[in-house]
């Protein structure tokens, strides 16, 4: 089912599409559109239509989409139909809020692992994981088989981290670090940057 | 100098670019074209002299760019040549962290205020800042004019905060709560969920 040909622009809106219709099935809805969901999306149903129709047929003309079949088919198709072990790394206020956060619960992901290089918080807890040297990453990591991570350390460690979580098999990494890095061609690189979500807002008011 | 025309995705990539030009300033590096840029960022050297050809000519061929003067004027076509006042919303692990964060520093924001609705947390200091009661913030906000937000409050709430940010008059909202919200048209609204780029990763996982 999965097209390899799918634009990444595509892809990168389906985990919109599955979080919304989660919503409407936790509140009890069964059937949606694509007008519906374009309108609390802000996006064109047509825009919707032609995205979902990349990877078959998910609704009948006129009865719309049955919601419990398509959040199914979306969770295929983003290989979140499982629940995927995530790393953090760095222990500060944003990889201890990571650490924490329950918005993960039913959406492909627990953290499993939190790492930090201050001797300080090594062996300390946070939220329910004890907190590992950050120097045992490339062993614990490979030995655990884990495939994603996430980077919350100071901008100036983050490139050292990102080539040690890729020695040690990670192939997605989401940067919170505010700095680019570079990765190998096989490895999936995204950033959270408030600062840059805020400027890209702030060109548009006087 | 600003061209209304000129499309979102391209305003997006701008403070990607400004923040990688910061850093080459920050060590010292007076010259960059848009080779290096490109390497930096993962982004074709074509598309980012296309992209900045759009706001004027900042380089001469063969010459590359100056880059304290190509920080100034994206600085200036993103409107941060001042510092943005920055309402947090929610002082939980994600908002005590944002309150608290030191990435805002030289890119145009600073916290101001933080607002929470528990009686437990109101009047407790965050960072510099004390924590203020919810219920106010369309007057308090209001009164100071401040024009962005960041709503970290739970997925329940957040369409609430939002109304009443708008209320108050703020223009940008950056949404950490792991929902989707409606806002009218002048608001510009963006989203940072971790879940949401985990599975656009994940799409790409075997």
């Amino acid at each position: 089912m999965i097209d390899i040909s799918v634009p990444d622009i595509v892809v990168g809106r389906l985990p919109l599409y599955l979080r919304s219709l989660q919503k409407m099935s936790q509140e009890g809805q069964q059937v949606t559109s694509s007008q519906e969901l374009g309108e609390v999306l802000g996006i064109s149903a047509a825009q919707i239509r032609k995205d979902l129709s990349q990877f078959g047929e998910f609704g009948k003309q006129g009865t719309g989409y049955n919601i419990e079949y398509l959040v199914e088919q979306l969770q295929k198709i983003l290989n979140v139909d499982r629940v995927w072990d995530v790393v953090v790394v760095g222990a500060g206020d944003i990889g201890s809020a990571l650490a924490r956060y329950q918005g993960f619960a039913n959406r492909g992901f627990r953290v499993t692992m939190v790492f930090d290089s201050d001797p300080n918080k090594i062996g300390k807890q946070e939220g329910s994981h004890i907190i590992q040297d950050s120097a045992l990453i490339v062993d614990v990591i490979k030995k655990a088989g884990v495939k994603i991570a996430m980077i919350a350390v100071p901008a100036s460690q983050a490139q050292k981290v990102a080539n040690q979580l890729i020695e040690a098999g990670v192939k997605s990494l989401l940067n919170y670090a505010p700095t680019s890095i570079s990765v190998p061609k096989d490895t999936h690189l995204q950033h959270i940057d408030p600062a840059i979500h805020l400027q890209h807002m702030t060109y548009y008011l006087d």
